[in-house]
């Protein structure tokens, strides 16, 4: 597979996913400016994925210090490569969590050269760690398709969103190396087609059959063409097991009730927020029109009409199947089960 | 209001609906070609607009004909021309209704002069009574919404689709006449965006408060910002009530069953087909990926990957609240009541 993130010696290539699926450009990053760019420009998304990126690139930062200044000196400078990078996209959670993992294993050291060993060492680990979370879902959510199984999937919840195989997605690569015959069907995931630049893409370089849709052509898809399953990847769920993921998700989930057909999430631990008790507390981004209005610089839209343009919305615990999680799948009661997954998690 | 067609003394201008928001600009058809051209373009589109330039379209196709040429000649050429307009979009049902009208009108008649005159006529009628349709359609179906109402439409079912003013936005004119407080939310309609392009921009000509969002936001926007109805046209509506309309209705559909709110198709007597009697008779036309995957004149889907891009789906005739046509208002078992709508129509 492809490496959507990879430490080369003494820098960081990433894909540059704005460039898929016309063409596969990597980017190399020598500096923390170059990793806070292609996190700006969104070249490195999905939330693992730019905690990878933020985690590399604070060694980036302090790689060319002088091992010999005064450690105030030295801090000085780090604190200020920490918020810099932190503050690139604030609300992507996973980003500021690595940085302090990061920090935290260095805070109370004062070799300057050995603070620079334990950053690139820090951020391999969360690296590697990724790549184990992914293998997990996927090997759980696996046994969960049939040895023929028709899947819709939505947004990028893939390799090109974590340092591993994906969250959704992990679970069809492990599926399809068990030697199960996948067709799959990607929305394509309006405003910005991640669905159709990326998933289709990615499916594709591993050779499964993917068929990508328009996203209103979901119902009839899942009707017409026998679709067994939908599996998605999460942003946030709540203690409840309410799911906030990309916008177009709630609408899948009552497309699977429906239908009768199974509506999986799959989510690292990571991605559970147990401070907040139900969806509606998570607050839903609004971003800005022209991603509607101007896709890909041409007017779609009357230029004097508004646009509303959520980037995610909630799904309510009631219509979601099964939690495919790290540490094993989960069914209802949801509250429970991950109060314990938690539990279980903090306490390793 | 804008004349989406009309008719020149010796040709048919059309406001080629490829060129909006961008830019309003008028098609002339002095020969068949041209309005074959236009329809297979989606210059025009919408089934009652289809129809009329279809109407139009006969009879440019042998205004220029030998008035004394032999007469099997003339109706060898009639017959031709007449087949290659009926086989140039499958699925709506208006075009081979209107084209068939236009042929009974004339098919005793042995003076080509004269055929020419009545074949103008009955384009001109068509078109008259399409506008009278709609106010009809219009009247009844304003009468559904409350003094507020916050409505969803998909695709575009408006002026632009017909020759007045359209069918589900119809309902919409009227009851903002009325002086009822509206606002709008229109599908984008992926992947020619009709409702971004379209009906947003003549909702909003006639100071209709509409905001536009991608089709994929429907499910989040009818539970949290309060959507009453659902309304949309139709391409074809089976003996049993089964719609077939643009791709996504039926996505809709589901949506409002789940949500509790009613689910209204706006039509007018010549979209029911009653030679067929249910909707898995109705042909779904399939169109070129590129709508799909070059949609924005940027590749935004690998050239590799499958594409499948239907235009219609069908609705099943128990998620559809209530059908509203030139006739009145009609409700389930609708079977019945379409018998009786055709019989009745059809005896005038």
């Amino acid at each position: 597979m492809f490496d959507t993130l990879k430490w080369q010696e003494t820098f960081l290539t990433l894909i540059n996913q704005t460039r898929l699926p016309e063409e596969l450009v990597h980017r190399e990053c020598h500096t923390v400016e170059d990793v806070w760019d292609a996190i700006k420009r969104l070249e490195v998304r999905g939330a693992p994925a730019i905690g990878i990126a933020g985690a590399y690139g604070l060694f980036l930062a302090v790689k060319d210090c002088d091992d010999q200044q005064p450690l105030q000196e030295f801090w000085a400078f780090f604190d200020q490569k920490f918020d810099y990078l932190a503050q690139c996209r604030p609300t992507a959670v996973n980003l500021e969590w690595a940085l302090k993992r990061c920090r935290s294993v260095v805070q109370n050291d004062s070799d300057i050269s050995g603070i620079k060993t334990k950053l690139l060492e820090e951020a391999h680990k969360i690296h590697q760690e990724d790549q184990k979370l992914c293998e997990r879902m996927g090997r759980y959510g696996a046994e969960l398709l049939s040895e023929q199984a028709t899947v819709l999937t939505h947004c990028n919840a893939g390799a090109l969103a974590t340092g591993g195989t994906g969250t959704a997605l992990a679970v069809l690569y492990a599926a399809h190396e068990q030697g199960k015959q996948l067709k799959v069907y990607a929305d394509e995931t309006r405003p910005l087609l991640q669905g159709s630049r990326l998933t289709a893409w990615e499916l594709n370089q591993a050779g499964i059959d993917v068929t990508v849709i328009a996203d209103n052509m979901a119902a009839h898809v899942i009707r017409d063409k026998g679709v067994n399953a939908i599996i998605v990847g999460a942003d946030r769920i709540a203690a409840n097991g309410d799911v906030a993921n990309k916008i177009g998700t709630y609408n899948l989930a009552v497309l699977a009730e429906k239908h009768r057909i199974p509506f999986y999430v799959a989510a690292p631990f990571s991605t559970f927020d147990i401070n907040i008790a139900s969806g509606q507390e998570i607050p839903i981004e609004e971003r800005d029109a022209t991603e509607v209005r101007l896709g890909f610089g041409k007017l779609t839209a009357p230029q004097e009409v508004k646009v509303y343009n959520p980037a995610f919305d909630v799904t309510p615990n009631d219509l979601v199947t099964a939690l495919i999680t790290d540490q094993g799948v989960l069914y209802p009661p949801f509250d429970v089960k991950i109060e314990r997954l938690i539990q279980e998690t903090t306490s390793v």
